[in-house]
């Protein structure tokens, strides 16, 4: 595309990446509001639901695992900290911050809420069905899995 | 699920929302190498195109064309105005920030910019075959634009 030639509104929902960028932001949306109830935000669930699958985790693992910038992990999982949902384990690597782990509180935290994170698997508002939601999940699992 | 059920890898990535929010931080990684050579990110560069796409736009519309959050827009916008990028139109609405344009220098960057966009549509290194990206890209758009 040369500078003579003008940018429709279908060039750009042809950009992949932008529109994948663009949903995810609805996606926040949709799943703040779903977790609201539980005081929780995404990432905050994410980090929650990866440590009651993977039990005690270092921030670099974390931060692999949900795809948070690895320099961000530190102030989310102090929140978390604060919050009551994680604690520092006593293993340690010398030089690196303790691993995290589950609280009790954590635990019952993500078992409370995983319903309302699944209920906002149902896409029909968007007019998506159930069969292609599913393939949709697919590919963006393909897209995570892929580095 | 209750708290004496197990949260397992599957699980989580049975809850599509997470897996779109994790999906596009490895979008936002892939477009930002993309256009890093022409000194853009991926949220400038979708303002670039909206603007060239809409001519004059008002901070309102451009926040709900990229979906970026309103209070977000006028630092984003500020950043751009003092790259040359766009410019306050004269035009005003009373108590209203100037809507915005393209200068000529932002018009002839997202121009430049565009072929490496595209490039990333090419999703073959994550295992997903042309038909499959242009199955996800309508499926995205669907969600863009459900609300």
């Amino acid at each position: 595309m040369t500078d003579r030639i003008q940018i429709s509104q279908n060039d750009i929902d042809s950009v992949l990446m932008w529109s994948l960028i663009r949903a995810a932001r609805r996606a926040g949306h949709i799943m703040t509001e779903a977790l609201e109830g539980h005081s929780l935000n995404p990432v905050q669930f994410g980090v929650l639901a990866q440590l009651a699958a993977g039990g005690t985790m270092t921030q670099a693992e974390l931060a692999r695992a949900t795809l948070v910038r690895p320099q961000s992990m530190a102030p989310l999982l102090q929140g978390m900290e604060d919050m009551g949902l994680i604690r520092r384990s006593p293993l340690r690597e010398r030089g690196r911050p303790n691993p995290v782990e589950l609280t009790s509180v954590g635990d019952k935290r993500v078992h409370e809420a995983w319903q309302s994170a699944l209920d906002t698997n149902d896409l029909g508002q968007a007019g998506i069905a159930p069969t292609s939601s599913q393939s949709l999940n697919s590919l963006l699992l393909q897209i995570v899995n892929s580095i």
